[in-house]
């Protein structure tokens, strides 16, 4: 019998959609993230969610107001794990090592926003644990961004090479149906 | 009167001086963060070592050969804190974090390789664990790399993204002179 594998939802939260959040890639996040989330459901692995509360008032993620909650199609059950975290990193400050220990859980899968900063952050913490750690490249977004050389970096490029950091070094990058199969196992 | 300022000096050992290390920018980080040594130590401000053995004998960084030597411009003196690692992140099953408390430092100024990996996985959990924290930009440098659709990136690309994902967020990207000033306050 295979050890469980999580399924893990970062940031996907009402303010990530709304306008001022900037350009994105990947504008069928939503869609495969919520396959993903069925699919997990669906044969009893485990998930977990991850919000961010931002501690800036001004911040969409600012916990006192409807940018900071989960997206309809996300919302934890009542048996799932939820991580609220204030900081890019779900493993800094947050009980969520311990609590994937006990669980017995080695693997993970991760999907949410933005690549290149919660999700990447993230990841990065995960493969260091020593966490067999997966990303799934279409469910993960990122936004235009300048470089620190000031040339404007479309979504798309940021989110590029933000998985290229990740691939072999921290995670395996993999697409939806990788993902849809490692459930199956 | 201020608290100690650290300068944290990341992953330059012999192996990432060598060709088979790939092609980097920033060539003159090694006489940069030579000069910034010999200003931390004259000021009496704390020096961190890091050094990285890798658990793959193939590696530069196999702790067995030469290419895991610290260079010898940054050969630690005695009283300065080395801390080996085997994954980028030098807080991850470190002592890092505690001796930093424990030494009332919470200004770090971090310099090193690679801008990408290494460097950015330590500022990054530098910045989530809440030390105030630095990055000499002319003092790291990166290797030119693959996107993740392929599109082959030049060192000063992947360098320059990676501090654009720092900066602001887990730490603010400063120059030289900043960085010389930084440790005369």
């Amino acid at each position: 019998m295979n050890t469980p594998i999580v399924l893990m939802i970062i940031d996907m939260q009402k303010g990530m959609s709304w306008p001022q959040a900037g350009v994105r890639n990947n504008l069928n996040a939503e869609r495969d993230i919520t396959e993903l989330l069925a699919h997990w459901r669906g044969k009893n692995q485990p998930v977990v969610h991850v919000l961010h509360h931002s501690t800036e008032p001004d911040s969409l993620f600012w916990p006192e107001q409807e940018g900071a909650e989960p997206q309809e199609m996300f919302l934890p059950l009542e048996n799932e794990k939820v991580i609220v975290k204030s900081v890019p990193d779900a493993f800094t400050y947050s009980n969520l090592e311990v609590w994937l220990n006990t669980q017995g859980i080695q693997r993970l899968v991760i999907v949410g926003v933005s690549t290149n900063n919660s999700v990447e952050s993230t990841v990065r913490s995960a493969g260091n644990l020593g966490f067999k750690t997966y990303v799934v490249a279409n469910g993960c977004f990122a936004f235009e961004k300048k470089d620190f050389d000031g040339e404007m970096r479309s979504a798309q490029e940021v989110h590029a090479m933000s998985l290229a950091n990740l691939d072999g070094e921290y995670a395996t990058v993999i697409t939806q149906a990788d993902a849809l199969l490692l459930c199956k196992q």
